[in-house]
C-alpha cells in the first residue's frame, strides 16, 4: 500500500535538525586546571579541530537534509521499503556525531587520526550509498514519483548521486595516506554544492 | 470531546525523532590513555556492544515510528484517554536510551549483563502492551477510527499487535537463561519487520 | 498584528517534545567499580530516585503538553505579547530537567533533598504562572480566541487555571516541612489529571 | 528553481526549539562532594553564572526565533542560496550552547572572563550578519517576497536588522573592557524586543 510523504519527511527533518543540533554537544568547555596554567584564549584555540569537526559535519548535514529535501519534492508516493530504506540513511545520519567527535578528538593525534578520518568516511560513504538507495528505489520506473515529476530532472538527480559513493569511497581509502587530503575532499564537496549550480534543476 | 489527530501524532514523531538521534550520545569517544596504549583501532574494537546496542535500538525506534505512523493512517479522531495512553507509550519509548546504554555497557561482563538485558527486554514488552492499550482503545468498536478505515486492515493489525507483548515477555525471560538468545529474538523480531510483508495491508 | 498560531504550536510542540525526551540522559548508568562491588540489580536499585524523578517530571511535561494543545484548540490568533508570555512558559518547561536532576540526586540524601525538591516545586509554580498569563492574555475579552470557541470552555479552562499556583506555590511550601509530602501533592496532582474528567470540556 | 518555504521553515524551527531546550543541559548538578561541605542551598547559589547564562541564551534564541518566524511571513520563496544562507544562520543558532557554557563556566573567574564573553558576543555578531544576509537576499528587488507583502513593513525589518551587526559588534568589543557592560547591552536589546514596539508592524 503506498500513502503521502509527508509525515515521512517530517520525521527525517526531525532526525536532521537534532543531529545538525547535537553536534555542539561534542565541544567540550576546556577544563579549570588547563585554563589556569595556559589562560582560556590558548586552551580554546588548542581545541581547533573540535571547531573544524563541527563546522564541517553541520555543513555535511545541512547539505544531506538540503538533498533529502529537494529528492522529496519529485517523491509522491511512500511504501515499506521505501520508509525502510529511509530509516537506513537515518541510521548513518544520527551516527555522524560520533565519527565528528573521534576526529575532534585524535586528528591532533599523529598515532591516532588515521582511524578516526577512515570511519568518519565510512560513515559519509554509507550515507551517499543510502542516498542512492533511497533514490533509485523511487525512480526506478518512476515507482514513487509524482506524476508531473520532470524527468530529465530526475535524470539529473540520478547521475549526480552516483558519484558520491565513489567520491566519498575514495577520499575515505586516501585517509590511509594523509588524513588531511582526505578531509579537504570531504570540505570541497561541501563547497561545491554550496556554489549555485546553474545546471542543477 | 474529540478531535483530529494532527498535533498529537507530530507531537510522538519529534519524541520518536529525539529518541532515535539522541542513542548516538550513548556511544563514549575511548579515553586517551585506553587510545595510547592499544592504538584507536582496537579501542574502537572494544566498544562493540555500544555499536550493536545502537543498532538494535535505533532498528526498535524507527519500527515503533513506522508502527505509530501506520495505525494513525486509521485513526482520525483522539480524545483525553487516548492522548494520556499515547503519553504512557512515549514514556518507555523516551526511556529507552537507559536500557540501551546499560547494555552498550555491560553487555561484555558475565557477572551484569544478565540484569542489563532482562531489562531492555521488559521495556520492549511494555512498549508492546501500550501499542495494544493504544490500538485497542481507538479501534474498539471503531471508537476512534476513520469512516473509510477498512475493517479487514483493522483487525489485521490488532492480530498482528496481539503476538508483541508474547514475544517480548517471552524473549525478556529468556534473558534469565541467555542473553544472546533474549537478544537474538530481539533483532530477530526487527528484521522480520523489515522483509516485506505480502499480507500487511 | 494578529497572526496565525500554527508555527507557534509547532515550535511549542518541538520544545515539550526536546524536554520530555532529555530526561533521561538525567539517568546515569551506574559506574563499573559499584557494579563490580554489589552487582548490577542493586546498583540500579539504588537509582530509586531516577527513575521517580523521571517518571513524575515525564508525566508533567506531558500533561503541560496535553494543556498547552488543550488550550491551543480555543486561540485562533497569535500577536507580539502572546509568543513572548508563551517563551516565558517555554523557559520553565524547558528548565525543568534540571530541578528533576537535583531530585534524582539529592533525594536519598537527608541534608540535601528540601533544597531539590523546594526548587522541584517552584519551577512547577512558576510554569503555573505563566499557564495563567498566557491563558488571560488570551482569553481577557477574548482578545485571541476563534470566534467559534464555546465561553463556557473558556470559563471552565480559566477556573481550572486558577487553582495550580495555588496548589504548586502550597506544594513548594510544604516541601520545608516533609519533602516526601510535596512530592506526594504533585504526584496526585499529575494522576488527577490522568484520570477522565467528565466536565473537562 | 524556487519553491515553497514550508519544509525550510519547519527545519529551522526544529533546529531553534533544539538548540533552546539543549541549553539546560549544561546547568551542572553540583557534586555531593561540595553539598556535603557547603550544603545544596549554597551549592547552588554558586551557580548563578549558570542561570544567567541559561536566561540569557534562552531570550536571545527565543527572540531569533521569533524573528525568524517573524521574516518569514513576508517570504514566500526559497531557493539555492537562500537555503545555503539559512543554513549559515543555523551554525551560530546551534553554536550558541558552547559560548554560553564558556560564560557560565568562567565569568566568575577574572582571568577568564573576558574570552568567554567576547567569543560569546562573537556568536551573537555572527547570527546577526547572517540574518542581513537572509534578509537582504530575500528582500532586494522583493526576490523572494509574497506578492502581498507590504513594502513598508519591509522596509522597516531591513532597518531594524542593520543596527544588530553594529550593536553586537559593539557589545562584543565593549567586553574587552568590561564584561559587565558587554553583557548588560546583550541583556538591554534582549529587554528591548521584549517590550511591545507600536512601531513593529
Amino acid at each position: 500500500m503506498t500513502e503521502g510523504t509527508g509525515r515521512l519527511a517530517a520525521f527525517c527533518d526531525g532526525v536532521y535538525a537534532i543531529a545538525i543540533t547535537l553536534l555542539v554537544l561534542e565541544i567540550r568547555v576546556p577544563p579549570p586546571d588547563v585554563v589556569a596554567s595556559v589562560g582560556l584564549w590558548r586552551a580554546l584555540g588548542a581545541r581547533w579541530s573540535s571547531y573544524g569537526a563541527f563546522a564541517l559535519s553541520f555543513a555535511v548535514i545541512g547539505i544531506m537534509w538540503a538533498n533529502h529535501h529537494n529528492i522529496f519534492r519529485y517523491i509522491g508516493r511512500s511504501d515499506h521499503i521505501f520508509i525502510i530504506l529511509n530509516l537506513g540513511l537515518l541510521l548513518f545520519t544520527a551516527f555522524l556525531p560520533f565519527p565528528t567527535a573521534l576526529v575532534a578528538t585524535y586528528l591532533p593525534d599523529p598515532a591516532a587520526r588515521t582511524p578516526a578520518v577512515v570511519l568518519y568516511g565510512a560513515n559519509l560513504f554509507m550515507t551517499a550509498v543510502f542516498y542512492n538507495a533511497v533514490w533509485h528505489y523511487a525512480a526506478r520506473g518512476r515507482r514513487l514519483l509524482k506524476p508531473d515529476a520532470d524527468q530529465r530532472h530526475v535524470d539529473f538527480v540520478t547521475r549526480e548521486y552516483f558519484f558520491g559513493p565513489i567520491l566519498y569511497g575514495a577520499a575515505t581509502l586516501l585517509a590511509f595516506v594523509s588524513v588531511w587530503v582526505s578531509l579537504g575532499i570531504h570540505a570541497l564537496l561541501a563547497g561545491l554544492y554550496v556554489l549555485p549550480n546553474k545546471s542543477r534543476p
